[in-house]
C-alpha cells in the first residue's frame, strides 16, 4: 500500500508518534463507524451504549494496561494496583451516569509473579467489586513474555433518559468539576523522583495516584437531574478531556485557572519542586474526578442538593461558550497558555 | 501472607508453574463466584451469560492475545492476525449457540509499527466484522513498552432455551465435531521448523492455523435442536476442551482415535517429520473446530438435517458415559494413552 494512495486509511502520514493516538481513533471510527441502528453506539464517549431492558441502556468500557508503561511494580503495591486498574474502568461506567455491575479481567502474567502478590491484587479487586455490587463473571488468564498486561472491560446499566454523553454540552453551561485536580499528577512526578520511599509529607499524594477516588454514587445522583448535560471522567487531564468535550459538543470551554480546586499539599510540593501547580492540574493525568456541564438556571438547586446529600460541594470552574471547538484558560480574566498539552499515548 | 496459612487463596502451591492456568481460575472462581442472582453466570464456560432481552441472554467472551507468547509478527501477516484475533472471539460465542455482535479491541502498540501494517490489521477485522453482522464499538488504544497486545471482548445474544452449557452432557450422549482436527497444530510446528518460508504443499496448514475456520452459522443450527447437549470450541485441543466438558457434566468422555477427522495431508506432514497426528490431534490448540454432544436418539436426524443445510456431515467421535469426570481415548477398541496432555499456559 503506497503512502500516497488518497484511500489509505492513514493517508498523508508517516507514522504512529506522527498520527497520535486520537488521530488512530479518528481513523478506526471512521472505517468502523461511531452510531448503528437502532440506538448503539460506538467509538466516541466514555463507554459505548447499547439498547438494553426496556427504559435502561448497557454500558461497556475497556481498558488495557500494561507493566513499565501505565504502571512499575515497584511504584504501585498488588493491592492498590488491584483497586487501581478496575477503579479506572468504574469510573469510565459512572461519567455516563451508569451503574457498574459486570467485570472481565483478562491478565497476562509473567512467569516470576509470586503468588502472595496475585492473591492480594485478587482480593483487593473483589473487595472493590463487592463494595460497588459488582460481579466478576470472567476473563482470560494467559503467560506473558514480558510485562504484566491487565485488561478490564466493565458493563453497567444507566437509565436511557439519564445517559451524560459527551456531546451534551451548551453554551451557557457552567463547568463544574468532582473531586481535585493535581494530586495524582504530583503523586508520579514524586514516584518519578524517589519511587516509593517518599517523604513522609507526601505520602498521599501517592497514595492518590495509586488508588484514586471514585464517585460513583455522586455522578449517578447528578445523572439524574436535567439541568446537567455533558460528563467525562478525568484520566488524561482536564486539558485533554475537556478537549473530547468541546469537540463533541461543538462548543468553546472557557476555564477560569483560579478556580481548579488544588489542595494545599499540592501547591507546597510544587513550590518546594518548582512544578508548576497549574500545568498539573490540566495536564496531569489519572485524577479520576469528574467533569460535567451544568445549566446555569440549575446550577444552585443541584448545588444544594448535592452539598445535602454527600456533605461536599463540587467545583465550578468555567463556562460553555458558542466559539470553535476548544478549550481556553483564563487566569484573573486574562488569557492563560499552557507550555504543554494533555497526554496522548503515541506522541509522548 | 505465609504459604502455611490455610486461608491463602493458593494454599499449598508455591508458584505460577506449579498452581497450573486451571488451578488459577478455580481459585479465582472460588472468590468471586460462578452463578449470581438472577441468571447471571460467571467463570466456567466458553463465555459469561447474563440476562438480557425477554427470552434473550447476553454472552460475553474475552481474549488476550499478547506478541511472542500468543503470535509472532514474522508468522503471520497483519491481516491474518487483524482475522484471528476477532475470529477466536467468535468462536467461543458460537460455542455457546449464540450471535456474535459487538466487538471491543483493547491494542497496545509498539511505537515502530508501520501504519501499512495497522491498516492491514484493521481492514480485514473490519470485513470479518462485516461478514458476520458485528459492529466494533469501541476499546482502548495505548503504547506498549515491548510486545503487541491485543485484547478482544465480544458480546453476543442467545435465545435463552437454546445456550449451550459445558455442562450439558448426558451418559448415552454420542460425542460430535464440526471441523478437522490437527491441521493447525501441524501448521505451528511448520511455522516453528521454517517460518512462513513453508513447502507449498503444506502451506495450507500454515493458513489454516492463522485463519481458522469459524463454525457460526452451523452451530447457531445446532443450538436449535433439543437433542444437542453441551458444547465447546476447540481452543486449547481436544484433550484440554473434551476435558472440560467432562468436569463440568460430572461424566466421562470416551473418543475413539480412529474416528478422528484427520486430514490426509496432516498424516503426511506427520510421516514426513515423524510426528503423532494422534498426538496432534488430541493436544494441539487452536483448531477452532466444535466439539458437541448430542442425544443418540436425535443423532440420525440431526445429522440429515445438517447435511441437507450446509452439504457437509459433522464427525461423530465418541460417547459419553457414566464414569469418573475425565478423558479416555481408545483406538480400535483398546485404551491408549496420550504421551502429553492438552495445553495449560502456565505449565508448559
Amino acid at each position: 500500500m503506497k503512502k500516497d494512495d488518497d484511500n489509505s486509511l492513514f493517508h498523508g502520514f508517516h507514522s504512529l508518534g506522527e498520527l497520535g493516538e486520537f488521530g488512530l481513533i479518528d481513523q478506526i471510527a471512521g472505517l468502523f463507524g461511531r452510531k448503528f441502528e437502532p440506538d448503539a453506539f460506538g467509538i466516541g464517549d466514555d463507554c459505548a451504549v447499547l439498547p438494553y431492558h426496556k427504559d435502561r441502556s448497557l454500558l461497556v468500557t475497556t481498558d488495557m494496561l500494561i507493566e513499565d508503561r501505565h504502571f512499575r511494580r515497584d511504584w504501585i503495591t498488588a493491592e492498590d494496583l488491584g483497586y487501581k486498574s478496575l477503579a479506572v474502568n468504574l469510573s469510565d461506567i459512572s461519567a455516563m451516569g451508569g451503574r457498574p455491575e459486570y467485570a472481565f479481567l483478562s491478565i497476562g502474567l509473567a512467569d516470576d509473579i509470586p503468588l502472595e502478590w496475585l492473591e492480594q491484587f485478587f482480593r483487593e479487586a473483589h473487595r472493590l467489586c463487592q463494595n460497588n455490587g459488582v460481579k466478576l463473571l470472567g476473563g482470560d488468564t494467559t503467560k506473558s513474555p514480558g510485562p504484566l498486561v491487565l485488561n478490564y472491560t466493565v458493563l453497567g446499566s444507566v437509565a436511557t433518559e439519564n445517559i451524560l454523553w459527551r456531546s451534551a454540552a451548551q453554551p451557557g453551561d457552567r463547568i463544574a468539576l468532582l473531586g481535585n485536580v493535581g494530586e495524582s499528577g504530583a503523586g508520579l512526578k514524586l514516584l518519578m523522583k524517589n519511587g516509593l520511599n517518599e517523604d513522609r509529607r507526601y505520602r498521599q499524594l501517592i497514595k492518590t495516584h495509586n488508588r484514586p477516588r471514585l464517585f460513583i454514587e455522586e455522578a449517578q445522583y447528578l445523572a439524574g437531574f436535567p439541568a446537567v448535560h455533558a460528563m467525562i471522567d478525568l484520566s488524561d487531564g482536564i486539558d485533554s478531556d475537556a478537549g473530547h468535550i468541546a469537540r463533541r459538543s461543538g462548543v468553546g470551554l472557557k476555564i477560569d485557572i483560579e478556580r481548579l480546586p488544588i489542595r494545599l499539599v499540592v501547591r507546597e510540593v510544587c513550590d518546594e519542586f518548582s512544578w508548576s501547580a497549574e500545568e498539573l492540574a490540566l495536564t496531569a493525568g489519572e485524577d479520576y474526578g469528574i467533569l460535567f456541564t451544568i445549566d446555569e438556571a440549575g446550577l444552585n438547586q443541584v448545588m444544594k442538593s448535592f452539598k445535602e446529600t454527600f456533605g461536599y460541594p463540587f467545583s465550578v470552574i468555567g463556562q460553555v461558550v458558542e466559539d470553535d471547538p476548544d478549550v481556553l484558560y483564563f487566569l484573573q480574566g486574562n488569557p492563560f497558555s499552557l507550555e504543554q498539552h494533555g497526554f496522548d499515548h503515541f506522541k509522548s
